[in-house]
């Protein structure tokens, strides 16, 4: 059950520790076309799994002809391929929310771009052979802990048409090397275009499932007003645009200070549902046109681009994208009871002296 | 100016901000001996700067009788050594005082342990031949920002008996691997014992000073009671140990689950101005002594280990280290207005049932 604080009460105790745990990337981070491991961002729901290599195993069962384990070995020598990836936490922008929902409170940094190395799961798959009544594949994580007063490994389920999309890839490297334990050693699901939530790490098991799975992680996921109520779930990312904060930032408020004249402005953004189709800018709540780079990959965020002509004062440079389906970032915050895609436009006080 | 929250009060929204933005290792990152880059705890004052490493140039001037000016090239052609070192944020533990000092809000896990690979920063100062009348060594930053109202690059000041120490180095690799950006690439100061603060990233110029340096940061850490005292320079890493919480966790309090029996407690204790010399481990209040390991190396932590017989019930486990000069971390907090060296005992709710 989601406990909300009132708008303008500090955050809690509990909050705090999963901040300090948690990892953000500061958004000079989007500067990098692939963000560098160490600056990618990191949601880690129980604790990171000391795994031994060695003795790790991927057991794919449950509704398939042919049960199959797995080796690291194994894994490593099918068909590899190599794809950024733009990975954001559903819960990005929640505690930018009023009331706030009690959780991990991310207000917009939950996010980084990584080129994903490892081999596509439709083919192991088809390997196993997915019966033809099966609704669900769940892959479950090696990470442990008490949600709901339940205890239990973290697990997500996509259905077949999802699994099987030629783009999800069970990946074992990050940036080219192999992955760090915290995101997920030794491997990993990534679903392109879906919330982090669904790139379930340190997995350990596929199986397919004959009824829908209904895992306590899927509930938590949904979009909901109240409690009790059914809602959609949380599937693929918002829209969304981010800018490097510009010039330099006063320590504390993190206000920034720019000198007057043209001040070049870049960021990125990206959608798992349609590709970005335009980014604004908006000084002081008048929005024009940025110019629009390349993307980083087909699953990756795009580079985009706006000179400003500064004058001497006290502004606000707002960001905000359009996907191909003509979805826009909001201007007023799309809340819900968990906190999930609040896609909120991002606000950036500057100083110009 | 510090200000304070009162006993109880939430974190601010410019507290949360940094909190989102610097990283934290989370604790069962203790478990390995040497931090991946990933895991590391990361404090970034102002921005991370776009340093170009080709245009890139070391300006080490001043009162030097040779000025000399470094290519990225010239350091590494340098006599280089590898030596694995713990660094600590001076405000780690701030955000448990009370009142609480505000700034950013860490609880325990801003510490990690790299292999740092670069050169003798002495060889460097004696090519240059530091005056016999300088009193300070000046490091400057590509960082730049407010604070105190005023814009300046980061800075801070050793005294030549600390600048020339055999074990202070100049390093351009991490862990193996060139130094990513957040870390302070090209070339950042590595002070063995030293909080993190003198660990001077992304730096530009070294210059020999005849007057003692009186820079902003340096102000800024000290231990003091009040505004306006002059109090003592933060240096050295105070004496500290902390443990893997034990067992698993629930996602939102972090209370620790374990079973009945023997649970093994494991952890790092360091510090900066002596060896470990004795870890303990408290639980409810009663002391035992932990067995400690082998350190990483003379400038790294060094693991300890204790085997908890648990019994039904909620426990409070502790632990506790001492330095071979009979420092040992306190059981009440030792607060100071700036929140610094905060190594009260680290406290883990533990729930055996």
């Amino acid at each position: 059950m989601t406990q909300l604080a009132a708008p303008g009460e500090g955050i809690t105790y509990e909050e705090l520790q999963l901040a300090t745990r948690n990892r953000g990337m500061p958004l000079e981070g989007l500067r990098y076309d692939v963000t560098p491991v160490g600056l990618h961002y990191l949601l880690v729901h129980f604790d990171i799994p000391a795994v031994d290599p060695d003795t790790w195993r991927l057991a794919i069962d449950g509704a398939v002809a042919t049960p199959l384990h797995l080796t690291l070995d194994d894994v490593r020598s099918r068909p590899a391929r190599t794809v950024p990836v733009t990975l954001e936490c559903a819960g990005n922008g929640r505690a930018r929310l009023s009331p706030r929902p009690i959780s991990q409170p991310w207000l917009l940094e939950a996010v980084g771009t990584a080129e994903w190395t490892g081999t596509p799961l439709r083919g192991i798959l088809d390997d196993a052979g997915l019966g033809d009544d099966v609704v669900d594949v769940v892959f479950t994580g090696a990470d442990r802990g008490v949600q709901g007063d339940l205890e239990q490994a973290y697990q997500r389920a996509l259905p077949p048409s999802e699994a099987l999309r030629d783009e999800v890839m069970l990946v074992y490297e990050m940036n080219g090397r192999p992955l760090e334990p915290q995101h997920g050693f030794p491997l990993r699901l990534i679903v392109p275009g879906w919330y982090g939530m669904t790139h379930v790490k340190w997995l350990t098991r596929i199986e397919a499932m004959t009824t829908p799975f209904a895992g306590y992680q899927h509930e938590a996921y949904r979009y909901i007003q109240a409690e009790g109520e059914q809602g959609e779930p949380v599937t693929r990312m918002k829209v969304r645009a981010l800018m490097v904060p510009p010039g330099v930032p006063d320590f504390f408020t993190r206000t920034r200070l720019v000198g007057p004249g043209i001040v070049p402005i870049t960021g990125r953004a990206w959608c798992g549902t349609a590709p970005v189709a335009r980014v604004e800018v908006g000084v002081d709540g008048e929005w024009r046109e940025a110019v629009l780079g390349a993307a980083t990959g087909p699953w990756a965020w795009r580079q985009w681009s706006f000179d400003w002509e500064a004058s001497r004062g006290d502004h606000v440079v707002m960001c905000r994208a359009t996907d191909a389906n003509g979805n826009t970032q909001p201007v007023e915050q799309p809340w819900n009871l968990n906190g999930m895609g609040n896609n909120l436009v991002q606000e950036v006080r500057v100083q110009v002296r």
